[in-house]
């Protein structure tokens, strides 16, 4: 099966494809989104929504993997502005009836790095190394590879999918 | 011209779609999009999409008026879930090549009922009067009209318009 990890933000969405058999995987593509920042809101998201859009096409993409998101009680306008990157992630998704799984942070730092309160570079390196990757991937990619992991870790071990 | 106002949400999305030929308006369509709460989130954004898709391709709608969101502090949560809804319905009107303008709360409210405190009723109320509707439109139906008037207001004012 072709499972995507995705990490939506209004600056940087972080993707990551990958195959995998039922026992073994491998990192089929994973980057980052980034809409130019000097463009109108309304129009990144649209980037968000077709570059998405694409790759779910283009790979024949079944399955979706995304973080729950918790917005921030100091700076509560973030959370409208994930929700919105989220949003055109979940319409690309959903367009294409793909399900999506949804996963806790500690839940991805615990599939990625064994821990549930791993540093970014942490993660970023046990996501080099369990798909032996060539160079370190860039963050927010890494969180993508590491949300797959959270699928592929819940296969093997039987346990309940939570459908966003 | 046509001009939807869309008040998206999870559980109600509001939209008032009207003509405007620069000095007279009517409204064309009003109600409120309300997905089954049964339903996984992730369908309830697609019906939200897809509703608003066909709303505005039936009406060949070449503006759209939305509120600018303000978070809660006290439940910061929601804000994602209004962002997420918010980003269904930005999509779905930058898919069709609409520009979305936005207006504060205090704007809705004033170019509806004239001063920036009214109540839920006072704005439906004013709305049902001043497009001379048959009877009370529900409330997010009413906002969203109300938005359509902060386009009318703005226009006649020749005031600068903010893009989302």
């Amino acid at each position: 099966m072709i499972i995507i990890g995705i990490d939506p933000g209004t600056r940087v969405t972080g993707y990551g494809i990958i195959y995998f058999d039922g026992v073994l995987f491998h990192a089929i593509d994973y980057g980052c989104i980034r809409p130019p920042p000097t463009l109108k809101l309304s129009d990144r998201y649209l980037i968000i929504y077709d570059s998405l859009t694409e790759l779910l096409a283009k790979y024949q993409v079944q399955i979706a993997a995304m973080e729950t998101q918790f917005a921030s009680p100091i700076n509560p306008q973030i959370g409208i502005k994930v929700g919105m990157a989220r949003g055109s992630a979940i319409i690309a998704a959903r367009k294409q009836d793909i399900p999506i799984y949804e996963y806790s942070p500690t839940q991805v730092k615990l599939a990625s790095v064994g821990y549930g309160h791993a540093s970014k570079y942490q993660v970023q390196a046990m996501i080099q190394n369990q798909f032996k990757l060539g160079k370190l991937p860039p963050s927010d990619a890494a969180d993508a590879l590491a949300l797959t992991l959270c699928y592929i870790y819940s296969y093997k071990n039987k346990q309940a999918f939570v459908e966003l």
